[in-house]
């Protein structure tokens, strides 16, 4: 099962992607789970999923994409996690790397990613990102997975020269971290340890590899961070970018006004997003 | 005017401390405001005032501190900002250091600060903590104080072993930051720029200097921030340690179970904090 978050007559919304169109869960289940966020935690996939072959309320043009969850509690990223990008940033340090995102960084599928204007060094990452299903502190890797909803792509747009080595202000300006289409659920994605993932700036292939070159995979990141932080349903992962990064490129390739950036992971869909200018963007 | 949020018969409760006791504002404004963060971002600190000479409800004793903004929407944490820090952690990077902390990881004054089992580095840093008062995205310099409610201590315990230099993981582990005791509003320190700053472990002065000697002063840091991420009311800044710190001591001072932790500013008050064992406390 996709699910989708969307916005309708100005509405959040969300509900499940079929190839036929979109089947509106928020008319369905709404009272109980008014976003995507509340009805992961509360157990409700399986619920949600018996609705899978009603006949669909809307077709993806009547809809607006909003941040596949639009308010997670946490947003963790991890960076350095393909041994190329590892090599691209010379990163030794055997432990996971691990930034925040908040919430209002966020765009969502088909909508503007904004290029802060301050920056030229406006840069791409292409990243699987993990939502989680289940609460839980201390969870073994063992564990890990059954506390997974489901993946998703995301576009974690950086500004390389405000990142310095604790990424905080380089990765969290206003609409730059794409988040979507869909989050599809663990049935459909039973090991996501082998799923080609790569990045298309205006239609050329700029990333491309596989989660199987994951450095700390998805049980051991899981793992790690809940060690020291409790983890619950709708928190995000981002689990990093393969090489290929436009800072590292000769010449260098950041993106620009008017570029398309987009991220493809198998079994997931394309996540899309086109880059417009900070002052031409409602403040 | 001293605000601080606490429990009483297991409820969230908010008030003004006095030396007589607490005035209690949830049973007088709780219905329009339901927490601290709320009276903020209501705008209501001068209503809130108009209380301040109502008799006591609560004595200190019988009420429980809690983090003085249960939750925060964002803290923003600032390392790295006294000279003396710099030299010991050898950092150049003229930029501020910037590093997140998820508001789970928070406890409130007088209450356990837990040391986790898995460090023998559990360290101590007393800061000076902002509580942003009005929302805004590109405050100037000029304005940035005009934004400020009030200011606090803040106690933020770090994991060392687990820090590296993205912070993350060294800084989120539960009840590590100790925060309070009160919020003292900003007509009672129009100049945040001139308080004496001082971390005593187990009685002994460990940290000692002036918010004088912020080499990213009060207002740079709000403007530094909020050109890249919006802040809202209730959000917290924590400005950075002095130096001192156990790790950097020679032999190192960690915090061990037992300990007594404060930290003290001038016009703000003591916050304390003990230090305990990981195992003993619930899950």
């Amino acid at each position: 099962m996709k699910l989708i978050s969307y916005s309708y007559n100005r509405q959040e919304h969300y509900g499940i992607l079929t190839q036929q169109g979109i089947i509106d869960l928020t008319t369905r289940l709404g009272q109980q789970f008014p976003d995507l966020k509340s009805l992961i935690s509360g157990g409700a996939l399986k619920h949600a999923q018996s609705y899978s072959n009603e006949r669909p309320d809307f077709t993806e043009e009547e809809i607006n994409y909003l941040p596949l969850i639009t308010h997670p509690n946490k947003i963790l990223c991890v960076g350095m996690n393909y041994a190329d990008k590892r090599l691209e940033f010379d990163q030794t340090d055997p432990a996971p790397t691990l930034f925040v995102r908040f919430a209002d960084s966020q765009t969502g599928h088909k909508c503007p990613v904004i290029k802060p204007a301050i920056t030229n060094e406006f840069d791409y990452e292409g990243e699987l990102a993990v939502i989680i299903g289940k609460d839980g502190i201390h969870i073994s890797e063992k564990d890990a997975l059954s506390h997974v909803a489901g993946y998703s792509c995301y576009m974690d747009g950086s500004v390389r020269d405000w990142q310095h080595t604790w990424f905080t202000a380089g990765k969290n300006w206003p609409q730059t971290g794409g988040f979507g289409p869909c989050l599809t659920t663990t049935d459909e994605i039973p090991d996501p340890a082998n799923l080609v993932i790569s990045t298309y700036l205006n239609g050329n292939r700029v990333q491309h590899d596989n989660t199987s070159n994951l450095i700390h995979k998805i049980p051991e990141l899981i793992a790690y961070i809940s060690s020291f932080t409790a983890l619950s349903a709708g928190d995000v992962i981002i689990t990093g970018s393969p090489g290929g990064v436009g800072k590292k490129r000769i010449p260098p390739l950041f993106m620009k006004v008017g570029d398309c950036i987009e991220v493809e992971i198998e079994k997931i869909g394309r996540l899309t997003n086109f880059i417009v200018d900070e002052t031409r963007c409602n403040k």
